[in-house]
């Protein structure tokens, strides 16, 4: 009787993930479609290709889809006119489904962590889970803004001055494609390695079948509750792979931003260090500024709607990095361990790295007029350049960190600093006193 | 003999408890009334509300009497000018013998801990009681300058650009009121749980009745001099209470002038957005100058008067932020004390964070016309919107705690990167340096 | 033979005692005279009054002299003109004999260091001796720019607004003087207390007699070269009374010149505050600019003369701070040395918050005029308070340690956040991990 | 048969090692004869002396050569023209068999530290030899610049105003050359204090002869691979010494930067303090805003071509300060080994700082003009004065860290109070706790 109704749920729960798999597979499938047409109209049909944003990030935004971010609908779409945000589509009932589902996956979480003991060690799930939650629940409200910022985006980049030929249009959305696969490729490398390092060098078993073992173990606040079951425990593997690409992601989009918003001050820096040795009309100079403030007032839209992504973003990096330094103390049960915590580690490190750098790429360019103003001659010193000038020197332009910090390459020095600091603090407790004595360990 | 003494003092004390908790009882009756008087009239008499801060600030002034703070007369005045201050008053009385009775504790409180080892956690009661007798004393002297800060914010006031509707009026009233008691209400329910996590679960009694025994360890510090009586001990509970909220209530009163402050620069601001983009006349650009400036010499004046109550309010929140971080790492007697530990850790960073951004919206209101400036078009770019824009560059428009430091967003980070570093070294103090060791306690 | 060698070299010393004890009585008695000269003047020919600061701070540099610093002549001139400077004055010798005696102090103790455990605290005499050297030093060349700099001084001074009554212009060197005298009697008393803690409760007697244990005590680094004799102990308490209000007389000076300056420029904002609500003629505002502007420059002069000083000053006041701190930890022998040690703890907290505040009050006074031009009214608003304005937003005026940091108010918490660092780290080492476990010391 | 293939390897790299020394010699002998000649006629023919950078720091660079940086051909020539570099020149294959000889001996390195236990003071040789890579072959590349910056360098000397007489004109480069040559002399003796403390106070011996100890334990990476041999460890012994003197190099070679750029800048100052009391033409203030307009475009050019090098500079600077404190804790085995370690340190300190002022002495020397600005008279007042003064005082001339720090006298008090920082942290862990008991060591 008791095997016939654990047969009967199992085989719900077979036929729940057999449809769930179907929704996924086919989300993934039209999102590579979404994918591959860009790409071909990308290279085949160059005259179509248009150099806006919106067309650059589509591809990247497809791939957040797949892991259940940003449910806004028309990404493929040819302009931005093709966005639109509703309530109804199988989009954003899957994004809820995926917030429901972490927020599940949360409470286990939480109630194991709540049955062990309270330290920096063992709040890493809970972390990891609520900064993905807040993230996820971010990246809805952003869906929701997302055609508007985008129809703004456009109005700016049509005020732009133009490219000169088709190649160079082209470049800044290959670099940000580049950029992003590059990332997601190095990502996916990284939890292969994790499950390799993991599944054959298991060392301390809980299960004979390795793979079950290491699922289980992926899952390991779920089999307190639960006795252990192979679909949950794909179904929570299913979740734990959207969870860290989720987080990986976060990161990949607000480079992708980042990219966007300093190529359009790039291209307004490129026209201006071409005009501003030679006497320019009072014109001009009212074209430049008031562009230069168009396209701030959008990098603050931007901000207004991603600086909590943000937040999240350095947050939790800065406690990942500072964990698994705490983590490098220890020694490693396997050389597959070593090479994986070495390439994770250092994985975190360049990533968090170039998401500093190219957001910080917006305040690096958006200071780049108020060189090339000092260099007008003084018979096209205008008063809209002695304007545009005092404007440059008083503002501050940058990403921000919910407001609470604006990304600037002087942030990068802060964090370093803290990590260092604590890397500094940890050795030293750790430190094994060792001193100017002899080790014969070494003669011949 | 010696018993007749006694029971004389006795008497005597009772006598004297009676008095004063008449007196308490007729005050808090005063201020109930005060606050229905007010209550009555904003909802009844909407044709009467003239949304002024007076009026709004009424009801929370008139709580912080009921707890020996802020003892100016006619807070419930229609207008600003039945307010008055005088030494004869018996608010004023009883507001010194708040101070003389908090002084007596901190005397008894003083040689306690001189008795015991001198550590951070000994020292508590210490810090507690004098920051409370400062800012105590400070309510005193702000009570003297109160009226004529009312005056001077009601003159600016009038100045400000009208509502549109009386319901838009009577907003900024309602918000702050809504803060102001559900952050009362939240501090009473903490106060209520703590008194029940110590004595239904009291782990080491002092006396066999689990009441006395509460009241006993709320006053040890007289204990240790006197005898244990029960007129005493509820003398020592009453004193308590009116320490512990009058700790939350300079908090609460900062944010209420916080939001004041900032509503007033909000007001200026949508007037401004409103104008900015069309090229208006040269007086409308003086008129808003010298509105911002009148503006921010209220600020300043506000500055001088509370930025003592300010130094203290983040002095001790960070203290005891970074003490109750220390007590967290031990374990809890009962699962009662541990809800009651981690919902008063958790109010205690909301309120402080809720101090910090209400009175740092002063700071992001002022430099927000600064941006809007920026949009001022050509033909309307007279020298009054350069001496504007000038001026809103070179100013930090902040409260400040004594001078010392500006409440900004900024202020957050430093605050936060603090406590992060602190419980960072605490945790790698306590750290019990388990590993990659294989845990077998969650196997099936 | 030996015996009489030692006779002979014994009243060659004694000689030399008596000879250098004249020559500091005689000083100390000429000091003594020119303060009363200058005091008896200051009361009694009012008229005579000037309000100078050369007058003003003339007893204070007379004290200075008697501990061998300052060696400028004519302090107690009637103005600035009196004042020199020689190589070949009395004072100049008496003071390079300080130095000398000073720098051969330093190398006992860096003898005695070299033999001992090298850590933060036994380098304490080390730290002392260097300080006070190389600010003697410092002393001694300021001597040598005094006179230019009190002429530069005296230039400015002319040039400021008159104050309206003789006894408006006595109140600032009242003041001055009356913060000086406070000091100095606090750090008398201080040493005094540190005398009787030592000598009525010296808890490991190196000697018999207990004032010759005191005084083996204060010169342990000779006397473990030299065998004890009295006449060395004493010459080597003269030395280290010299030395510790040599130290403490670094901090009255800097004072005395931050209060000199900031004066000066709260001369000036007296005068805007009354004239700048008004529209003035353009010849106001370029007299108060190039008058701020002197100033500003007489500043500049001072700083450069003792920026030294003040880097000294304030690292060995954060250093002593630290190390009391450190001392603080350990249980104190006798309630004596507890009462000596606080005394002296808040005694070193409180003067080097003064410093601070004094010298900082140059800042505050040095913003005050932007301030004031924000109140300039339209039609008074001559190019040259925009140029009076935009200078005042730029320009970052203050005293500075070597260039290295300037004093301003927000030193204060950067300085009070690393001394709270650094005490909580150290009780974090040192507590005792007690915690919710039942004391029943207390009970009844 | 073995013996016999030994033999021959031996020979064959005894010949390689025999036509490396001859290609160094001649190296070194030409670098010598460019000195010498560079010198002679420096003295000789005071009329050729043109007081450029080029010709002042011709001898700098020749060294540099010596030690394998700075590939650039023509150093000696008498003007800039004459510089030139190429990829076919033995220079450059030169400096590009040393880098990969560092990467070899990187190689072994880390293959040691891979095998002992990980911590800060075994990453040390890793630290040492990455730093000087990547600075090796960012000077590699700053030799590609080198003709190019050499040439914007002296097309902006050329428009500097003139020295009065030609002994003001051959100063700078009297002074670059003298810190220059101190610099190397005093790390040449700190390197022969090295081999001596430890080839005679060797306390644990590798090999019997002293020498061969030395040599072994220099390159102790190699010797854990290979057996030893003479001509191997002679070979690791140079390689020891071009790292050893290419890390000082880095420093020195900045100062020499920030003294060339920084007496621009002071040439121009003094040209402005000349001339600023009184009314000029408006024509001089052009002239003198496009001058310090070019100043600091090659200042932003020369930091786009060293900011590298300044980034690694100062954090192995950093880093080595931090590791000798570190050491400093330990007990030294002798007295020859004490006084290298406190001279070593002493060096360390003092180059670290000398490095900050003289890069900082940029920033000081760009801040002057804004001061002297303010002495402009009202009737000299031109727009091109207020121009000047707006742009001065929203730039941020100096010399960067990979644009992440700038380098000015504030970052000082930065990284002393780090160091500080970590010493205290140090010291509090090794403090053995002793107090106020009576230690009788020192009675008589």
């Amino acid at each position: 009787m008791r095997q016939l109704k654990e047969r009967n749920r199992c085989n719900r729960s077979v036929r729940h993930l057999k449809i769930q798999g179907k929704i996924w597979l086919k989300n993934l499938k039209s999102g590579l479609d979404q994918f591959r047409e860009s790409q071909v109209r990308g290279t085949r049909t160059n005259f179509l290709h248009d150099g806006s944003f919106h067309e650059a990030v589509a591809p990247v935004l497809a791939v957040a889809q797949c892991f259940c971010l940003m449910p806004v609908s028309g990404i493929g779409a040819p302009t931005y006119r093709g966005l639109s945000f509703s309530r109804r589509s199988w989009r954003f009932w899957y994004s809820s489904l995926y917030l429901c589902s972490t927020s599940v996956d949360l409470a286990f979480s939480i109630r194991r962590v709540a049955h062990s003991v309270l330290d920096v060690r063992s709040v890493e799930p809970i972390v990891f889970h609520v900064s993905i939650l807040i993230a996820s629940w971010q990246f809805l409200n952003l869906a929701q803004l997302w055609p508007g910022l985008m129809r703004h985006w456009a109005a700016v980049e049509r005020r732009l001055p133009g490219y000169s030929c088709c190649l160079q249009r082209a470049r800044p959305a290959r670099r940000l494609k580049l950029v992003a696969f590059v990332l997601l490729a190095v990502s996916l490398m990284e939890h292969l390695l994790s499950i390799i390092s993991v599944v054959y060098y298991d060392f301390c078993p809980r299960r004979k079948d390795p793979v079950e073992s290491y699922l289980h173990g992926t899952s390991a606040q779920l089999f307190e509750v639960f006795p252990y079951s192979n679909w949950l425990a794909w179904l929570g593997k299913i979740q734990n792979v959207l969870l860290t690409f989720g987080w990986s992601y976060m990161d990949i989009f607000l480079m992708m931003l980042g990219m966007g918003l300093s190529e359009m001050l790039a291209r307004l820096n490129r026209s201006l260090e071409q005009q501003v040795r030679q006497p320019m009309p009072e014109a001009y100079w009212t074209w430049s500024r008031t562009l230069y403030r168009s396209i701030v007032e959008l990098i603050r839209e931007v901000d207004d709607a991603v600086s909590g992504i943000m937040l999240i973003s350095f947050g939790s990096n800065l406690y990942f990095i500072c964990l698994q330094l705490l983590k490098s103390i220890n020694t490693m049960p396997s050389s597959a361990h070593a090479v994986y915590f070495y390439f994770s580690l250092l994985f975190l490190l360049s990533r968090s790295t170039a998401v500093l750098l190219f957001v910080s790429a917006i305040n690096d360019q958006a200071r780049e007029p108020l060189r090339l103003l000092r260099l007008v001659p003084l018979s096209g010193y205008h008063p809209e350049v002695f304007r545009f000038a005092a404007e440059l020197a008083s503002d501050q332009v940058a990403l921000t960190g919910l407001k609470f910090f604006n990304v600037t390459r002087k942030l990068f020095l802060a964090m370093a600093g803290t990590v260092a600091t604590y890397e500094l603090v940890l050795i030293q407790f750790h430190e094994d006193k060792k001193s100017w004595d002899c080790s014969p360990s070494n003669h011949d």
